[in-house]
């Protein structure tokens, strides 16, 4: 696992089913950028080598290196928000600062109160015994939330009729929404932009099924 | 509880002891935006009315309200960006993408790793029995991680030597360490920038003690 890019491509470390990962190949996907992918198994615990801890003090994925400045960044929002900012192409945001904090805050209720407290490392530690029972609790509830605010802001997809920032953070929350048995069908609008979504090339080439570390028997 | 502005101030829906709302306290202070304060208390249960639950549809503190605009805006890392996008002064990102990605990852690191994990809301859930176990573990864990990104970013603050984002995230996060009997001491760095900004004025006044809504045996 070497730490420097190759010249002429991004290179992300990501694990198949990691929707932190997942929500960064969609956004290099709508940008159109190819990179190379490093995949850090989450399972077999690679995220807690010494080497990967350099990388990302947390131990989670995904890393990403600019192949132009060789640069490394961690933390899927500062992530996306960087190639948002340098990557011609789709916006990720709106201009307007109004609009931009709305799609922010769809982003925030996504990746800070529902996909960290419902993570692998919390999963673990609540153990196995209660680990379903929790994880449903907070995905629905987070769900209901999320619902709530996509009912003042959704079009087409979470934010109006254009792809945000907002939508790559739906569609991997949602995925595993359905993978802990969370009804989905409570929440119309969440479920209506998910499929909407799947449908399009740029998230199905990102979807966990489609990636190079993704187990034969789960594709 | 109305939810329009006064023409003449912004408002933020706050609770003296919420860090969230804490670190939009410093954004304010530090670009000099008088403000009026909405105190939501927690422990009443005040965020769960249905008047809050319109503005805030997780019920978590704060909501901040543009009085320019009348515009409601929620999640704390969205309100610092726009505040720091629509307000002159003190820059609150650095201008260097790479560098503004340094800094959101700073920010993320507390806002979805460490506070998210940690809230009231997951202790709650936890239970009286477990909840400074779970509290203290998961702080520990993310204030090690925390200040292995430090060891790379830091200078007199948390990244450099200009106050960023990432301090206005950093310093409520260790009051909450030190709430929780968390030995501080293991984290030289993060301790040595929450003393250098616990001494400055825009700190100050954010503090919890210093809010209106704080009881008067906690000041």
């Amino acid at each position: 696992m070497a730490s420097h890019a190759t010249a002429d491509k991004p290179v992300l470390y990501s694990y198949f089913r990691s929707s932190c990962s997942w929500r960064v190949r969609i956004a290099l996907n709508l940008k159109k950028i190819d990179y190379e992918v490093r995949p850090i198994n989450l399972l077999k615990g690679e995220q807690k080598s010494e080497e990967y801890l350099k990388i990302q003090p947390f131990g989670f994925v995904p890393a990403y290196i600019d192949n132009k400045t060789g640069q490394t960044l961690i933390q899927s929002v500062s992530i996306l928000e960087y190639i948002d900012e340098t990557q011609p192409g789709h916006a990720l945001l709106p201009k307007d600062p109004f609009e931009r904090a709305t799609v922010r805050a769809l982003v925030q209720a996504v990746a800070a109160d529902i996909q960290p407290v419902t993570n692998l490392r919390i999963l673990k530690y609540v153990g196995d015994e209660k680990k379903v029972e929790w994880a449903k609790h907070f995905l629905a509830e987070g769900f209901k939330a999320l619902e709530a605010m996509l009912q003042k802001t959704a079009g087409v997809y979470a934010f109006g009729d254009s792809i945000t920032m907002a939508d790559l953070a739906l569609v991997p929350q949602v995925y595993n929404g359905v993978r802990f048995g969370v009804d989905m069908s409570a929440f119309p609008i969440i479920s209506r932009i998910n499929s909407t979504l799947s449908e399009l090339p740029e998230f199905k080439a990102a979807h966990p099924s489609q990636q190079i570390d993704c187990p034969a028997d789960l594709r």
